[in-house]
């Protein structure tokens, strides 16, 4: 399958986190593409409730497969095309750290981490400049791709009573 | 298997990175144990190069079995016991970010993140206050726990040709 846009591409993942919310997931949704040519080469959804793992946010779920896929840990390996990861929401601190060994060489994101912290959840203790130390690793970052439409499957979440984990559950007050 | 003290934790955190190198793997290991009992728990070590899969560090490997084997996202859940992870290196920041998510209450760290880096490896770019922002969060960080010993254990990698994979293989330059 091709998308060709951002916006596209975006689509794809919010359809991914919103089919995932009815199965009793998280309402994130992440994808990998050929950044080029648009080739989808894997999707990912947030695992950690179907799964009970915590690691198995909607983006490294989506980093795994395209590396099996691939049959290369290193997505920026010789040889292999530019790959981007379209996800949801700004990556956590968790996801973020897993980017730069990923390989990918651009991250396109919806909804903003405050976003995200709106809601509940929390996203870890990110730098601020996230988005310039990942370009200072030449990975591009593009943010605000439909935003509004991600964030809307955040709060379709919560409507839904979604419980808000935080990869862990929070603890009682 | 109990393991009473950090020590003898660390040792076997070690000696999984040791034989992890004798079957091509990178230079790293971990475990999960009950932090009171010292019960084992779940082993890590580095699959990155066997598994094609740059998530998979010991640390992650680690959180993902522990969580299995006692069906929860959440080792932090009401009704366990407490859980310590033990690592022969620092975190790198994806661990780093995927510690808080996992429910864990005590990190105890063998060689230091400048061990590391010192011998090639990229860290990424994680708070310099890190053990503080832990602590934070009710997570204990105790750190150079066999430092020397964890330290030769990447020393014997290097020495062996072991590739410094990052992650993803750094660009020739």
């Amino acid at each position: 399958m091709i998308y060709p846009s951002a916006e596209e591409r975006m689509e794809l993942a919010i359809t991914l986190a919103g089919n995932n919310i009815k199965n009793n997931g998280g309402p994130f949704g992440a994808a990998i593409f050929e950044q080029y040519s648009g080739r989808l080469v894997a999707p990912g959804i947030n695992l950690v409730l179907q799964s009970n793992c915590s690691v198995v946010h909607a983006e490294i779920v989506a980093i795994m497969l395209a590396q099996q896929r691939v049959a290369n840990f290193d997505l920026g390996a010789e040889g292999l095309p530019d790959y981007e990861l379209v996800s949801t929401t700004e990556p956590c601190a968790m996801c973020l750290g897993a980017i730069p060994w990923s390989g990918i060489k651009s991250l396109v994101c919806g909804a903003r981490d405050e976003d995200a912290r709106s809601i509940g959840f929390d996203e870890g203790d990110k730098p601020d400049d996230w988005p310039q130390k990942l370009q200072s690793r030449t990975i591009s970052v593009t943010r605000d791709i439909l935003r509004d439409k991600a964030k809307a499957v955040l709060q379709q979440y919560i409507d839904a009573g979604g419980i808000i984990y935080n990869g862990r559950l929070q603890p009682t007050p």
